[in-house]
């Protein structure tokens, strides 16, 4: 394939996407003589790893995400966008938002997952998932809820309803969201009620397979089980959701009494395959090249949770940050490469292992051939995590809130805001009480 | 009047709100015999002095907020009721929330203000004011998507338009906002757009009276103002505001195009008067009795901005924090005074002066005889913010981040979340781009 340049720039690149994967890519094209667009519905780059702390108070979003702006300012040769792409237009070689297009000479669709519920997509409204901020602050929001819910009932069964969290699917998310409800109920919460014992909140989680982290090693699935029981969590295998609705969700004939309920089962791929219209995958990856590229569109290419590229094993890569990062700096190097009149052998992945963090000072890492689990693992996840987020301040401010966490058990961002999904009327333009008084104090 | 006591407990306390006033109220209970609830709609304390720094992106909301629940935990005697105050039945000597009623001996309402729109409420759609947590990241997403639309508009009036940001008032909210506006425009966002120059932001702060910050020695007036006029803000004294709208605000005859106008112009008290059905002045403040209470109800008692107190030069205190603190530890104290059968002097205010900050590293401080301006005032509005928020760790985590935007300039919680108000569409339940994986990096 060769570049075909326009007059005034370099080659048009259109990097649809800004997480990992797109991000990656993008700041690899910094140097390059490329005219790049990248274009994200959000305007920040979020880490997405964490999110679960932010649903469950431990984090700020502000301290897991940054403007896309802010990260890609000093290069001159980018342009960030922040719009909803509704399709392509693979004739005309456009990218279509609105009314508006970008034309393209290359095209990188890094657009990422979002969850799938097996057919039944009238569960998102009662099980929602985590896959953005507002996602995050609606979850906490609901949690939170919950409790209040609770300490106002005067109603026991009520009050067991409102007590019982549920999470559906045993992955890392899962796993982690289990553990972070569990220490917050049980120990941050625990003596700010007067009417209910947050101590006994039941929280289950629920893993339709036989093992929690069925992609690790299966000495670590039983160890993150211990220690999850052991923070008094319900972890229940083979479980099979067959119903979610506002007040239960069903595991076989089993009737769950619950009003919150947090979806980590199951994603699938963004609609970039439609928009190509390209054969896919059963969860609607796009099957791409060994350079990632798409069959029959040389110029385009698609990477990270959107794209099905099969591993060493013959098993497809799984939909983790560090395939999208890696699949990002390959096309990054492949695009500068063509610029001059070079390739690249295919793309490779490096499996540099997996982490998942199981409340206040546990962890699973495999390495493949190394397994960790307990307070060693749990430095190297924290470790781990500050490293790879996102600028000085964010490291420090997360380090800083982690340690006074850890310390005190307590969680300082237990702000019930918003209004989505409340009991509680919507504040806005309405009158009520609440001293909030201007000055200085 | 005589403190009822009933069998299990002390004499019932009801306190509503948990701003400034019903806060230093509440902990000033600890160690009494009363048996305290404190009821507020929101559940978290707010110090509402620095909201504006989360409207523009310099804190995020869980830096100046903390749980009610997690302050009042280590009060036996006291209990947290997450709940919208509807009604007061003083014959049966009930606080009314929905279907539940809280009975009290001594009923004690600090609940606030809310904005005014000198009789035209419609305003309040297109030109919202900042009261609560909401309403902070609900101003922030406007005016963020401000520039991001002004970037993708390719009509010159139409970016003009987007670029122009008009705050109402001239008081310390205004003031501050404006100066904050000024630099997130000229400073933290000056790199990070291609089609359009931040820098050529028009923000103007319209005041209907002759001067900036009325409450302050007229020096200190002029020295805001011209701080205010050096980081580029367009200060209009004498100007009222005639209409809103989506697309203007005019002033007198004039009008000015602008999609986001901020309204820091009035405020009128809660509605707590009319639960009581007893007199009030013309913002709808309770003419209160010299120890704060409501005249004919010795049982019932009002403090901060809903209560009418008039000062030593026989003007009403003004709506600030350090009123309702004072009134808040004034009626603590006689509460318990009166457990042992004794009493206190009339409340009494010590004013301890005013401080207002303007951008980076100016502020106005006035201490009645002694007025400071420009770098050490600023120091001294930062210590005192500082040290008043609750908390080690919110002290700790706003130092960072404040040391951190001096150095650089820049605004780490540039996030545009939730979705009122916006063109983009909602993200929830909805397919689209945005690589966001799960998994370590």
């Amino acid at each position: 394939m060769s570049v075909p340049a326009n007059e005034k720039h370099g080659p048009r690149v259109v990097i649809v996407g800004a997480g990992f994967g797109g991000l990656t890519l993008a700041k690899g094209l910094a140097e390059s003589t490329y005219d790049v667009t990248v274009i994200d519905r959000h305007n920040y780059y979020l880490f997405q790893p964490l999110l679960y702390q932010v649903a469950t108070a431990a984090l700020s979003p502000a301290d897991i995400a940054a403007p896309i702006r802010a990260i890609l300012r000093g290069q001159a040769n980018t342009t960030v966008v922040l719009a909803d792409v509704s399709g392509i237009d693979v004739v005309g070689k456009q990218v279509i938002v609105e009314d508006r297009r970008f034309p393209y000479d290359l095209l990188l669709l890094a657009t990422g997952a979002q969850h799938a519920y097996f057919g039944h997509d009238d569960w998102a409204e009662f099980a929602p998932g985590l896959k953005t901020i507002d996602d995050a602050t609606y979850l906490r929001r609901q949690i939170l809820l919950a409790f209040e819910r609770a300490e106002a009932s005067s109603d026991a069964a009520e009050r067991a309803q409102l007590l019982t969290l549920v999470i559906v699917g045993g992955g890392p998310t899962g796993v982690e969201m289990a553990g972070a409800i569990a220490e917050l109920a049980k120990r941050a919460l625990a003596a700010d009620f007067r009417n209910i014992d947050p101590k006994s909140t039941r929280v289950v989680l629920l893993e339709g397979g036989p093992r929690l982290l069925p992609t690790f090693h299966p000495s670590l699935s039983e160890k993150a089980q211990r220690s999850l029981e052991d923070l008094g969590v319900e972890v229940r295998l083979g479980a099979m959701v067959t119903a979610c609705s506002a007040d239960a969700v069903a595991v076989g004939d089993e009737r769950i009494e619950t009003r919150t309920i947090m979806w980590a089962a199951g994603v699938k791929a963004s609609p970039a395959a439609r928009w190509l219209d390209v054969p896919t995958d059963r969860v609607g990856r796009v099957k791409v090249e060994p350079d990632l590229s798409v069959p029959g569109h040389p110029d385009i290419f698609v990477l990270g949770d959107t794209a099905l590229v099969l591993g060493a094993d013959g098993q497809p890569l799984p939909g983790v940050a560090p395939v999208a990062k890696q699949q990002g700096a390959y096309l990054a190097k492949l695009l500068v490469a063509r610029t001059k009149g070079r390739t690249l052998p295919p793309f490779r992945y490096r499996d540099y292992g997996s982490l998942a963090t199981i409340g206040r000072s546990h962890a699973v890492v495999d390495f493949g051939k190394v397994h960790l689990s307990g307070f060693v693992a749990w430095l190297l996840w924290s470790f781990a995590h500050i490293y790879f987020l996102i600028g000085f301040r964010r490291r420090a401010i997360v380090a800083l809130h982690w340690a006074w966490s850890y310390i005190t058990f307590q969680r300082g961002m237990r702000l019930i805001t918003g209004s989505t999904g409340s009991r509680l009327k919507d504040d806005a333009g309405k009158e009520g009480e609440g001293a909030r008084m201007r000055g200085v104090a």
